[in-house]
C-alpha cells in the first residue's frame, strides 16, 4: 500500500497481537478491510501524524487519515512521554481510522509500570435507550493495570451488550441470541442474530432501561465525547464506518475517527512495589471469591486473553479458511511471496 | 460533631446538592448514618487531610478518616490546581469515607471548563460474575462534560445493574424487581427485592454472563483499583461498610475507603469555544435521535437531575417523614434550633 516499513511492521504487530490474544475479529481478518478503505482513499498509507495542541500532560494528535493501527501507538507514545515527565499523559486523537484492539495500546503503558487507558469511537451501530437509530459505535473502553507476579489486569470491553463479532458467530450457526443484544429496525427487541443486518441496531450494555441500558448508552457517549468531541473527530452517527461500501455521512462535524489514550505512572501515586503487592493480593482474593458452580471460578479481567496468547505463541494462530483466502488474494495483488500453509 | 465550620458547610452543601438533584438516597437522609459512623469513631470530624505523594499531574491524598464529603472536594481541589498548571490532575484518595454523590465532585471541574471524573469504592454488596460473594461496592463512575448553551453532560452511574436505593423502594412497595438486579445467597437469580437483605448480592451491570455482567464486574473492578489499590485504601470485600452496625473486616489491606478524582482542562485539547460548539451539536443530535415511542425522546445523561434541581430550587426539597424525624432527633442531640416545618 505504500506504508513506510516501520508503520507496516507496527500495524502487523497490532493485528497479530489481536489474533494471539484470541480476538480473531480484530486480527489479520481485518487486513482486507483496511485495504478496501485505502482503495477508497479513506486511509492515507503515508500520513504526517502530529501533535496539534498540547500542555505538559495533555495533547491532541491529528492522524492525517492514517491507519489507526499506526496513529494510536503514536498517540500513546506521546502519552507515555508526558507521563514520564508529568506523572500522566492524555491524548485525544482526530482524523484516524480503526485502531485494532484497544488492549494493544493500553499494554504499551502497562509494560512501563503505568496504568493504561484506550478508547475509540467506531462505526455507528448502537441505538441509545428509547431510540431505534444507530447513533454510537460499540465504543470500547480499555483499562490496563500492571500486577506483580500475575499477568496484568486488562479490561477491554465494548460498551454495547455484545460486540458485532459475537452476533456474526450466532448468525453463521443460525442460533438465537440472548435478549438485550439487538433490536429490529422499528425498535422491537429481538433474539434473531440477523436483526442487525436487517437494519436494526445493537443495544447498549444493559439491553433495556430496566436492566440499565442507560448506563451502557452513557458509557458509549463518554467514549464518543473523549475520543471525538474533545479532539475534533466526527462523533455519534457521523463517525465514519469501517466498511468501505458505506460512505461517511455528509455534513461531517469533524475529521475521521477519534481515539482517547492515557497513561498514569503508578509511582505517581505510590511506590510500584507497594502497588504491585496489593494488586497481587486483589487478584488472589478475587480468584478465590466463593463460587456458585464449584467448577467455575471467578475470572480476572484479561485472563482468557493471556491464556490464549500463551497457547497461540506455542501452537500458532488458528485461521479460518476465508481469512486464509483473503490473505492469499492480498498477497497476489501486492506481489508478496506467501508461505505454503 | 466538632467539624470545623468550613467543613460542616461543605459537607452540608454536598448533601443538599444531592437532594436538589433528586438523588434522595445520598442527601440529608444519610446524615444520621454519618453520625453513627462518627459515634463508632470511624469518622474523624477534624481530620488533617494531606497530600502524601505527588507529581505535577498526579497525587495521593490521605483523608485521615475524615468525612468523604470533605475529603473528596479537598482532593478535587488538588486535581484542579494540577490541571491548571499541567493540563490535567488525577488524585487517588485513601483513608476516607462515603463521599456523597460523585457528580458533586465532577461538577467542581465542569464549572472551570474542565472535564471532571469521580469514582469511589464502597461497601461490598456486588458479586462478580460466577460468584455468590459480595466482593465489590456499587462503585460509581462519574464523568462531567461541560457544554455550551446546554446543561453539562453528567454521567453518574453505579456499576451494578441497579443501585441499592432502587431495591429499597421496591421492597417498601413489595413489588418484584427485574431479573439481573440481585441473586440469592446461593447464587440463584431472583426478582425478590428482599434477596439482598436476606444475604444475597447485587449483580454487576449486565446481570448475567450472557447479558454482559463480566463488563459490569470489570468496570467495578477498575473503580476499586483506581480508588483503593492505587492509593492504599482497602479494596474488594475489605472496603469498610457504610452502615455502622457492620464492623470492617479484620486483616485490612489498606486504610479506609478510596476515591479517584480527575480533571482535564478542555483547552488542553482544543479551544473551549470549538469544544462547546461541538458538544452542543452532539447534544442536539442525540436529543433528536429517532424515537421508538413518539412520546419518549432520548435523554441526555444528566438531564433528569438538572431538571430536578431546577424544580427543587423553586419548590423546595421534598423530604419523607422518616428523614424529617431523623433530622429532628439529630437537632435535639446536638442542641440545634430547628425551623418549624
Amino acid at each position: 500500500m505504500g506504508c513506510p516499513e516501520n508503520d507496516a511492521h507496527l500495524a502487523a504487530d497490532v493485528l497479530i497481537k489481536s489474533d494471539l490474544r484470541g480476538i480473531d475479529s480484530h486480527g489479520v481478518a481485518r487486513l482486507a478491510g483496511y485495504v478496501r478503505l485505502w482503495d477508497k482513499k479513506r486511509i492515507n498509507a503515508n500520513p504526517f501524524i502530529r501533535v496539534v495542541h498540547e500542555t505538559p500532560s495533555t495533547a491532541t494528535v491529528d492522524g492525517d487519515a492514517g491507519l489507526g493501527l499506526v496513529v494510536a501507538p503514536f498517540a500513546m507514545t506521546i502519552a507515555l512521554k508526558k507521563a514520564e515527565q508529568s506523572g500522566s499523559g492524555w491524548v485525544s486523537v482526530k482524523n484516524s481510522n480503526h485502531f485494532g484492539i484497544a488492549a494493544y495500546h493500553a499494554l504499551m503503558a502497562v509494560e512501563k509500570d503505568m496504568i493504561g487507558m484506550a478508547m475509540t469511537n467506531a462505526s455507528p451501530l448502537v441505538a441509545p435507550t428509547f431510540s431505534k437509530e444507530r447513533m454510537l459505535g460499540t465504543n470500547p473502553i480499555c483499562y490496563g493495570f500492571p500486577a506483580g507476579n500475575y499477568p496484568p489486569v486488562i479490561i477491554d470491553m465494548a460498551t454495547s451488550t455484545a460486540a458485532n463479532g459475537k452476533l456474526e458467530v450466532a448468525q453463521r450457526k443460525q442460533r438465537p441470541i440472548p435478549s438485550g443484544w439487538v433490536q429490529q429496525a422499528d425498535g422491537t427487541p429481538s433474539t434473531n442474530p440477523s436483526a442487525l443486518s436487517s437494519g436494526g441496531s445493537l443495544l447498549p450494555l444493559g439491553g433495556d432501561r430496566d436492566h440499565g441500558s442507560h448506563k451502557g448508552y452513557a458509557l458509549g457517549s463518554a467514549v464518543d465525547i473523549l475520543s471525538a468531541v474533545l479532539s475534533g473527530a466526527s462523533y455519534g452517527p457521523w463517525a465514519p464506518p469501517f466498511v468501505a461500501f458505506l460512505e461517511p455521512k455528509d455534513d461531517q462535524p469533524g475529521e475521521g475517527l477519534g481515539h482517547f489514550l492515557g497513561a498514569m505512572r503508578v509511582d505517581g501515586f505510590r511506590p510500584v512495589e507497594d502497588y504491585k503487592a496489593n494488586m497481587d493480593r486483589w487478584i488472589e482474593r478475587f480468584q478465590h471469591a466463593e463460587r456458585i458452580d464449584p467448577a467455575q471460578r471467578v475470572i480476572i479481567p484479561g485472563e482468557p486473553e493471556f491464556e490464549a496468547e500463551t497457547i497461540n505463541r506455542i501452537q500458532g494462530i488458528p485461521l479460518v479458511e476465508s481469512v486464509i483466502g483473503d490473505l492469499r488474494d492480498l498477497a497476489v495483488r501486492f506481489n508478496i511471496k506467501t508461505l505454503e500453509i
